[in-house]
C-alpha cells in the first residue's frame, strides 16, 4: 500500500523515510479513536450537503463504529508500509467496502483532519489532566484540614521568619491548583474549535456545512477563518503545554518544599520507605528520589513551550512539514505530567507530619511580630513597636513571652478559609462544560 | 532618612545599594498609584475593625488622595536617600501629618504591598493592552472585509498551493488575536485576586477584614490562602508575561509575512516610505525595517516566560529577595508590547495591497484541487480523482481550464465569517468585567 | 536480585519503580561498554594501591573484558529485577567470580561510576558527531568550489541586494561548522576530566591514585576537587547540548535557505523526489518535507540547553536524584544530530542548482553597487557617488550597464577563499586529540 | 544631518523613530572607541591598495586618533538627528576634513562596519570578564587553601551524608570557573576574526586586502567568506552571552549555597550586615538579599541564550534588520555579569565561617562510611560491609566511634590539589593571547 500522496514514478529511501515517519505511527495510535470520531462526523455532513448518497453512508458509519471498536479493544494497528494512522483507516475502509472508502476524504485534506484529531485528543487529554488536579486538590484540602493545628516555621528568605502551619501549607498549593487551571482553561477553549472544512488551510469549494461537524463533534465554535484554523496548528498544543508547564512548576515548588522539609536540617516531614532509596555507599542514607525526580520532570515540563515556541517562529502563514513534530513534544508531555499528578498524590497522601516543630529555640524569634503587633494593639504607633522590639533583639535584651497565636482573619493560620478556596476551584472547574463534548462524542459512536 | 527596617548600627556600602536597588525607583514610579489606592483600602479596613480611630482616618485618606494628585500631574518623585516609593508615601504622610503616618503600617508587610501594588498595576495594563488588541482586531477586519475579493497564492511548505485572499489573510490575524486575548483572561483572573492581609507570606494577629479590601479595590476574590499569596509572586508576573509572548508570536508571524510578502520574489505587498529605509551601499534598497524589528521584538519577547520561570525555579515557598527583580522583565516587556501593537497598527493601516496577482502563470498549478473536486462532485471517487489529475501535470498534459473559485462555506474566501469572528471576540471580551475595577478605584479615590 | 542500596525490611511499589526508573535501562545499554573500562581502570588502580590483591586483579580483568565482547557482540542484557547497569555487571562478575566480583566497588560509588561511564560516553559521541561534522564541511567546500561561478542574488532584509554565488553559499556554511566545533571543543574538555575517585562527591578515605586512573582511561587531566566533580553532573551534559544547539542552529538556518530557495517565487534549486512529498488533496505538489523537517529537529533541538539549566537551577551543590534524567535529554539529544547532519549531507549532495538566476530582470537592480564603485574609483567620494545612482533609480533613469563582476578580495564571489577555510578546520580539529582517549581505551581492553 | 541611506523625497515618522531607534545611541556609544580602531585600520588597508591616496590618508589617521582620544576623555555624543555613532564618526570628520571624510566608506558597508565593531568590543569586553573571573578563582583558592581544616557536613539528596570542608567547597567553585573559560574561549575566538571587507555579506568590487585589515587590528584571522561574515551576526553574540549564562549557573549555584547555609537550619556561614538587610515588620531578620539578588540575577542571565535563539530562528541567509536588537541583549548582559562577578568577590571575602560544625550529633551518621571502608581495608568485600554497617544503622546499634579522618588522595579533603587546578587554570588563560589584540590595537592609535 502506497502513500495517500504517491503518484507513479516516486521513488523513497530508507534512511529518508526513517527520518520523516519517526515515531510517528506510535503518536498516531494515540489518535485513531479521534480519527475514526471525526471521519464520522465529516461524512455525516457530506451526506446532508448531498456529496454522499444516503445509501452509502450507513455502511461507512457502520463501518467506522466497528474500527472504534477495534480501537477500544486494542485490535487496531498501523501496518507496515502504511504511512498514518489516517492512511489505515482510509485503507480498512476501502479493504472491507471497496471503492466507497475512498469516497469520504472529499472535501477534506490530512491538514485539517490531523488538526481536528489533535484538538479532540488535546481536548480529551485536557479533562483528564484536570480529573486528577481535582483528585489531588481534594487531598490537599483534607490534608490542610486535618493540620490545621500542625504548627511549622514560616520563611521568608530562607530565614526563619513568622509562624506558619502544615494547614497553610497544604492549602496554599490546593488554591494554587486553582490557578494553575486557568491555563487549561484556555488551552481547552482553543482545542475546542473545530478546524474540519480548512483543509489543507485555503478551505474547498465543496459546500460544506462547517456548523454540522462542528455541533456533531460538541466543539464550542467552529475554526471560522480557514487560515486562522492552519495558524492554530502549533499554537493550539503550545496552549496545552503551556498549560503542562505552568502545573509543573507548581508541583516543582512543591517538591522542592518536600526535599527541604525532608532534610536533617529542617525535619519538619517525614517519608515512608516506599517513598526513598538508600546510597550504595552510605549505609544511614534514606534519599527522597521520588520527591527528587518529580522535581526534576516539574523542572524539565517548564522547558516544554521552548521547544514549541522554536518550532514555530518565523515560519510564514500555512501548513509547514515540521509540524508534525509538535506530537513529539506534546504526547510524551501529557504522558508525564499525568505521571507526575500521580506520583504527588501518593506522595502527599503518605507524607508523614512531625509534631511540635516551633518547641525547638531557634524557633523563638519567630514570635516576635506578635509583640510588635501586641504595641500596636495597645496605642504605640507602628514604627515606634517596631523599633523597640528590634533593638531589645539586637541588644540580646528580647525574652519571648507567650506563644499563643490569635490568627483570625481569612486565610490566617487560625481561619484557613478552605471553604472559599473550594468554591474557587467550584467555579474554575465549573467553565470547562466538559459534559458537552462528552455528550456529543456518545452520540456520535452509538 | 533611613530604611525602614534599619536599626541601630547598621553599616551599607555604595557599591552594595546599587546591586541592591538597581532601576527598582524607576520601576517604583509605576506603582505609586497603586501604593496609594492600596493604602486608601488598607486604612479604610483598618478603622473598620478598631485599629485606627475614626478621627484618624479622615486626615490620611485625605492625604493619599492628596498625593495621587500629586502622581497624577507627575509631582511625585522617590527622593534621593528614601529605598522605595512605598517607604517614600510613608514618608510623606508622616512629613505632613507626623506620627499618624507611622500607623498606616500596621497589619500589613511590605511583601503585600508590593503584591497588591503589582497586581493592581498589572490588572490596569492588561486593561490597556486588551484595549489595543481591540483596536486591531477592528481594523484587521476592516481590512479583511475590503479586500474579500483580492486573491493572494496559498502556500502550504513554502510552496504555492491553493487560492487564498486577504480578506482571509487578515481575518486570519483578526481571529487569531481572539485567542491570544484567552491568556490574558487567565492573567486578568489571577492579576485580581486581593493579597492584602497576607502580611509577608504568614498572615498576622490583626484583625483584618480582608473581604473588606477585597470589595473597596474591586478585585474579583481574596487571594485566600496567605501562604498562596507569596507563592503568587513572580506566578502573576509570568502569567502576564506569558499572555505577551503569546500575543507577540501571532505579532510575530504577520510581521514574518508581511517581510515575506514585501520581498520582490513575492510581491504581494507594498510598505509606505515611512516603513522602510535604505542601504548605505545599494542606492536601490527599501528595506522594511519596521516589520523586522516588530518581528524581531516579538521573537525577544517570546523568551520573557523563561527568565521569569528561571527566576523562581527551585526556591522553596516564602518570599526571596529577587522576586523583585521581576519587575525589570515585566514592566519593559508591556511597554515594549504596546509599542509593538502600536506598531503593528500604523503598519497594516498603511500596507497597500497589490492587484492581480493571480495572473501570473506561475500560479496556474494553484487551481488543481477545483479540477479534482469537480471530477470528485461529479461521481468520481476522490481518491481516483487525485490520481487522474496528479498524472496529468506529472505528464504535462494538465491544463488549468477555469479559475472560477465557488467557496461557499463558512471561513473560506467567499464566506469570511468575519461576523461570527467578531461575536467570538465579543464573548472573550465580555468576560473581562473591566469596569468592576474601574468602579471600585474611581470610588476609592473619590 | 536486589538494589545496591537495599537493607533488610525495605519495601517498593511498582507505581513508584516506574516512575523512578523510567526509560533508564535503555539509556543504561548505552553506557555498559564505558562501565567496563572505568571498571578496569578502577581495579587495575586498587591493586596498585594495595586494595586488591594481584591474584585478585588477574581474573577481575579477564571478566571484565569478557563482558566487553559480549556487549560489542549485542550479548549483553539488563535482567529484569537489576536496577542498572552497573549493578548488572557486578552481578555477573560476582555470578562468575564469587565473592571476588563484591570487590570491585570498593573507593567508588555510583556517583562517580555514573559520572565517569557518561564523561567517556560524551567524549566518544562527540568524537562521531565531530567525524560527521567534517564530512558535511568536506562536501560543501567541494560544492563551493564546484559552484563558484553560479550566480544567485543575494539578499539583505529579505531584499534583492547585490550578486552572490552558490560557491559563497555553500562556503559559507562549511565556515560556519568550523565555528560551531570551538564549543564541541569546550564540551571535550569538560567530558575529557576525570571523576573517577571522587565518590560520592566527597571522596574517601581509601588511598587512591587519580592520576593513574586518569592516564589509563586516557583523560586529559583529574577532575580534581571532588565536590567540583560533583557539579559537572548536568554541567557537563549542558556543554555537550549546547554544542548539539548552536550546531542545530547552523543547519536549521541552512534548511530554511533549502525551503526559500526551494519555493516556486524564488526557484533557485531542485529537489530530487526522494526528498520531496506530495499533498493528500493537491496532485501537483512536490514538497521539501525532508529540509522542513530538518529545520524542525533543528529549532527544536534549540530548545534542548533550556531544559539542562531547568533541571539544575538553584539546587544547592551535592548530588541530587534528578542529575538522573539528564540522560533523557541528552542521549536522544545526540542520536537526533548525527541524524540531522546525515541527512543534511544526503540533502546536500542531492541538490540541484538552477542555472542562469541572474538574467530575471527583477535582479537589474543588483548591480547598481557596481556603479557607485565605479564611480568611486574613478575619483568620486563614495557618499556623492551612491545619492547619484540613488537618485538616478528613483527617478527611472538608471539604466544596468554592464553585469561583469569583479570581485578579488578574500572570501568574495571570484575569490572563495576555501583553502584559508580549509586550514582554520585543520586547526580546530587538531586540537581535540582524538587519538589519546582512543590509544588508552585500546589499551585497556587489549 | 539626514540618514546616510536618506535620498531625497523620504518621509520619516516620530513614532517609527523611537520604534526602529529606541535605544540604540545609547548602545552604540560604547561602540565609538571601536569604530575609530575599525575605520583607522580601514582606511590604512584603502591608501595600501590604491583607493585613498597618500595624501588623504594622514590628514583622516590623524583626525580620527583626535576623534578616539574625545572619546576616551568623555567628550563624544551622538549630536541629535546623526543616526549612530558610524554617521556621527564620518560626520566629524566631513566636519573637520570637508569631502576627504566622505571617503572612507568605500570598501564597505555599515552592515561589516557594525560587525567589526562588535566583535572588538566583545574581544575586549571578553578579556575585561576573565580578568575579573580570575581575581574570584585566586580569592576562591585561597580561601580553600585558609579553609582547608574546617569541615562542613556534605549532603547527597539534601540529606547529611560525607565530611566535607570549606576547603573542598571553595576550591570547586574555583576549578568550575575554569572550566566556564571554556566557553568563553570559544566566544573569544569568534569574536576575534575580521569581517571587514565583507560589506552587505556579499563582498565587494574593491580590491581590499583583508588580511592586511586582519593584521592591523589584531584579529586571530578573517572571517573568510563574505555570506559566514554576515551569518555570524547573532551568533557571535550568542556564543558570549552563552559563555555568560554558564557562568551566571556557577554563581547562582554558589549563592545558593550560601542563602541555604546562611539559614539558621544549617548556620554554617555568617554574612556581615553590609550584605544583609532587614524586615519592615519582623525586627529580627537578618536576609541575605545580596546572595538572593546574585541567585536571581544568574538565573536571570540563564536565560539570555534563549533571547538571542529567538531572534534569529528560521532567518534566511543575508542581513535582517532585527540584528541591530543583540545589543539589547548583549550590552546589559556584559553589565549585569560584571556587576555580579564584583559583588562575588565581595561576598566571597567577607564570609564568616562557622567552627566545629560537625560536633553536632545529627552529623554522626556522617561517619558510617569511614567504619564501612576501614572494614573493607580489614578484608571485608565491600558489599558485605556496607550490609554490616547498615543493619548495625536500621537497628540502632551502630556507635559511631572515631572522627579521624584519612583522605589523602588528590581532589580530597586532605589533599586539596589546589595547585594542580591553578595549573589547569594557567593552562586555560594562556590560550586566550589578549596581549595580541592589545598590542594590535595600541599601534594603531599611536
Amino acid at each position: 500500500m502506497a502513500k495517500l500522496w504517491q503518484k507513479e514514478n516516486q521513488k523513497t529511501d530508507a534512511k529518508i523515510e526513517q527520518f520523516t515517519i519517526g515515531n510517528d505511527p506510535l503518536y498516531d495510535l494515540k489518535l485513531a479513536k479521534y480519527d475514526v470520531l471525526g471521519s464520522l462526523a465529516h461524512i455525516t455532513m457530506l451526506e446532508k450537503v448531498g456529496i454522499l448518497k444516503s445509501e452509502e453512508l450507513n455502511p461507512l458509519l457502520k463501518e467506522l463504529k466497528n474500527i472504534s471498536k477495534e480501537i477500544a479493544q486494542g485490535n487496531f494497528e498501523i501496518e507496515n508500509g502504511i504511512e498514518d494512522v489516517h492512511s489505515q483507516i482510509e485503507f480498512l475502509l476501502t479493504q472491507r467496502l471497496g471503492d466507497l472508502g475512498k469516497k469520504i476524504h472529499a472535501g477534506r485534506s490530512r491538514n485539517d483532519q490531523v488538526l481536528v484529531d489533535l484538538k479532540l485528543f488535546m481536548r480529551e487529554e485536557i479533562k483528564q489532566i484536570v480529573g486528577q488536579i481535582e483528585q489531588l486538590f481534594d487531598l490537599l484540602i483534607s490534608k490542610s484540614n486535618a493540620h490545621q493545628k500542625d504548627l511549622l516555621p514560616g520563611y521568608t528568605h530562607l530565614q526563619v521568619a513568622m509562624p506558619s502551619s502544615f494547614g497553610l501549607w497544604f492549602g496554599a498549593y490546593a488554591e494554587s491548583l486553582v490557578e494553575d487551571i486557568e491555563l487549561f482553561e484556555a488551552a481547552y477553549r482553543l482545542s475546542n474549535k473545530n478546524p474540519l472544512g480548512s483543509g489543507a488551510g485555503y478551505g474547498t469549494n465543496f459546500p460544506l456545512d462547517r456548523q454540522l461537524t462542528t455541533d456533531l463533534l460538541g466543539f464550542e465554535a467552529p475554526h471560522v477563518n480557514v487560515v486562522n484554523a492552519q495558524l492554530s496548528r502549533g499554537k493550539t498544543e503550545l496552549f496545552v503545554v503551556t498549560a503542562i508547564a505552568q502545573l509543573a512548576n507548581t508541583l516543582g515548588r512543591l517538591a522542592m518544599d518536600v526535599c527541604l522539609y525532608n532534610s536533617q536540617n529542617f525535619g519538619f516531614i517525614e517519608l515512608p520507605s516506599e517513598l526513598t532509596t538508600g546510597s550504595s555507599i552510605m549505609p544511614h542514607k534514606k534519599n527522597p528520589d521520588v520527591a527528587e525526580l518529580l522535581r526534576g520532570k516539574s523542572n524539565k515540563m517548564k522547558a516544554l513551550p521552548s521547544q514549541l515556541v522554536l518550532l514555530s517562529s518565523n515560519l510564514p502563514s500555512g501548513y509547514h512539514r515540521e509540524f508534525q513534530l509538535t506530537k513529539e513534544v506534546l504526547m510524551p508531555a501529557i504522558e508525564e505530567i499525568k505521571d507526575c499528578l500521580e506520583i504527588t498524590h501518593y506522595m502527599i497522601s503518605n507524607i508523614k507530619i512531625k509534631p511540635d516543630l516551633l518547641a525547638d529555640a531557634k524557633y523563638d524569634v519567630i514570635f516576635s511580630v506578635e509583640e510588635v503587633n501586641k504595641l500596636v494593639l495597645s496605642g504605640v504607633p507602628f514604627r515606634e513597636a517596631y523599633q523597640i522590639v528590634g533593638n531589645q533583639i539586637e541588644k540580646g535584651e528580647y525574652s519571648y513571652k507567650s506563644r499563643v497565636l490569635h490568627h483570625t482573619h481569612l486565610g490566617s493560620i487560625g481561619n484557613l478559609g478552605n471553604e472559599q478556596i473550594q468554591q474557587l476551584k467550584n467555579i474554575a472547574w465549573a467553565r470547562f462544560q466538559f459534559e458537552k463534548a462528552e455528550k456529543a462524542e456518545n452520540a456520535l459512536l452509538s
